[in-house]
């Protein structure tokens, strides 16, 4: 399969939280970005804006400024609340199609079923892939429970404190160290980079169980363990079903919570973030109800705390809690993958040791 | 307003749970049931089926039959699990709207999507309301939490156990005890009765909890109090989301739990359903984290118990709970109302005190 050759559409955006698509699919993805559009920074690399990317990717000022990298896709890289695309955004997407590329978008308003966008694509030979446009399922029917491969689940104390990041880096270490592991892409950065999966909070409500078994389901055969990317958070009033999706309907055996220390409170709305005990007992009681399932450990993202900060507050996670804790960006995947491996072991069989260094 | 009549659609189906549309139209619905087609109990009443609906419509075997009695639409009457359309029904729908009829229907399955159903409609002059149909509806917001209604959220042990019921016997006896009082229909049932409502478990996941608090916000202006229909069960795996949409997206200030003592499982995977106790910490933990809510009281649906087991379970409930516990179908709402009415009370101002029989 031919890698794509992205331009990256996140202007006004490249800095912030919003555009975590556009960071995931630069750290993680298969696909060869070559060039991110972003007035605000054009000029730079995506290192001087981004520096945990640790990329030299260029960033230019407008579409004519990305087709001097010869791309072959647009990929929106913003994910603004409640999906919907901002109206400065459609000139970008018209000129794309029309210049023949593909166009790949995780929002919740679907490209292809707007009349201006399958026109240019008719004009120009370009395609669009709607990313989060869900598959018909099956209603939830048990199935899952009957999956050989170990089913770990992450889980958040919110949105976008870095649950997909934490299963990736969990399925590398996992697959370095020997075992056959499968990260399970929920959400539409995952899909991006996976390239496949489902994005859970476009399912019908009634479906979404059904959908996390399916993907259960599907990436199970050979594999040892999957590490399945989380949404949301189990008290996001907004989001939360989302969460029970995923905690119910991709039956894991052992979850693993992620955190980012800086986030005080879950929203605008001032709904106070739950505390490490809090959350996990939230999440094992539920589990317990249908399912029982433990938080086997706690991946922290610190990325804005300073070393000395990220230390004392891995040491008050693991005091409080009594659980094997790290950040698997800061100081890589290893160290918590080798305290997990046990707990990830598959009906009494260990997962491959993780090799010492 | 013309009230519809309804020949309702159950083939094979009536006697059991499967109907319960048919029931819940027949027992609370404002537009009059001429007729119930299934030919299993044709040329008996309904009360001889299904002795708690008390009516004497007839039953009759296929829709030549119904039309004896001039109905103007057809209802379907039966929800079966995912919501697709039995094929054995599809020649019904076509007669009936080539024959001019209004189809109802709370199916997932868009009727009004559906090539034949709409060219019968167009040579037979028949209209389609798919009442499951969702409207767009914005991302939670939180202002739920600012109603000046109180909310009451039904919330059950699992699906099918009579939380829609109850909620419209509580309304009825608030109105009648002098509260401005509303029934707020969550699922399709509950839509067809009260003519309007969003049917949760059809919105996109994203949406569930917005789709929640858009109807809390539309029915409250003028209502002291609004008794929301609930959604299946917190721990029925396949369910759960809807349950959660509603917890979180509806905000109530008091929730009262519905059971049917003789349901022993959740659901043919043997999922164990919660005692009252446990039911009652697992909604409550789950409030607690975003805003406080607690149950007030519970409701049993007894209707396949006699007369003593009944008692011996209400009892059983008190006693286990503590809290007020009645049958609203088999003792009328009042007294479970009278016992609920001060947790009912809004900003500290009393509910109208029932009245005393």
């Amino acid at each position: 399969m031919n890698r794509r050759r992205y331009a990256i559409l996140a202007s006004g955006e490249f800095a912030g939280r919003a555009a975590k698509t556009a960071h995931g699919v630069i750290a993680y993805g298969s696909d060869e970005v070559v060039a991110v559009i972003d007035a605000e920074h054009a000029g730079k690399r995506v290192r001087e804006v981004v520096p945990i990317l640790n990329s030299d990717v260029p960033i230019v000022a407008d579409f004519a400024g990305a087709l001097d990298f010869s791309p072959d896709a647009l990929l929106i890289g913003v994910a603004p609340a409640g999906g919907a695309l901002p109206a400065a955004w459609r000139a970008t997407i018209v000129t794309s199609l029309e210049a023949g590329l593909e166009v790949v978008s995780g929002l919740h308003q679907i490209l292809a079923e707007d009349p201006e966008f399958t026109a240019a694509a008719a004009r120009g030979g370009g395609s669009i892939w709607d990313v989060r446009l869900a598959p018909e399922v099956p209603l939830f029917s048990g199935e899952a429970y009957r999956v050989e491969s170990r089913v770990v689940l992450m889980v958040g104390t919110d949105c976008a404190v870095g649950k997909m990041t934490v299963a990736l880096e969990l399925t590398r270490a996992a697959l370095i160290h020997g075992a056959s592991a499968r990260f399970v892409a929920t959400g539409q950065t995952g899909i991006m980079i996976a390239g496949s999966g489902i994005a859970i909070d476009r399912v019908i409500s009634d479906f979404a169980t059904g959908a996390a078994e399916r993907l259960v389901v599907e990436h199970a055969p050979g594999a040892d363990v999957l590490f399945v990317e989380g949404q949301g958070g189990i008290n996001n009033p907004a989001f939360a079903p989302v969460t029970l999706a995923l905690l119910f309907g991709a039956a894991p055996d052992a979850l693993v919570l992620v955190h980012r220390p800086s986030r005080k409170v879950v929203d605008e709305l001032g709904t106070p973030l739950l505390s490490y005990r809090a959350a996990i007992r939230t999440y094992e009681a539920l589990c317990a109800t249908v399912k029982p399932a433990k938080v086997v450990g706690i991946a922290l993202n610190t990325g804005d705390l300073d070393a000395a900060g990220a230390r004392a507050e891995i040491e008050r996670a693991q005091a409080e809690t009594g659980l094997p804790v790290d950040d698997v960006v800061r100081f890589g995947p290893d160290a918590l993958y080798a305290a997990l491996a046990p707990a990830f072991a598959i009906k009494g069989v260990p997962l491959a040791e993780p090799v010492p260094r």
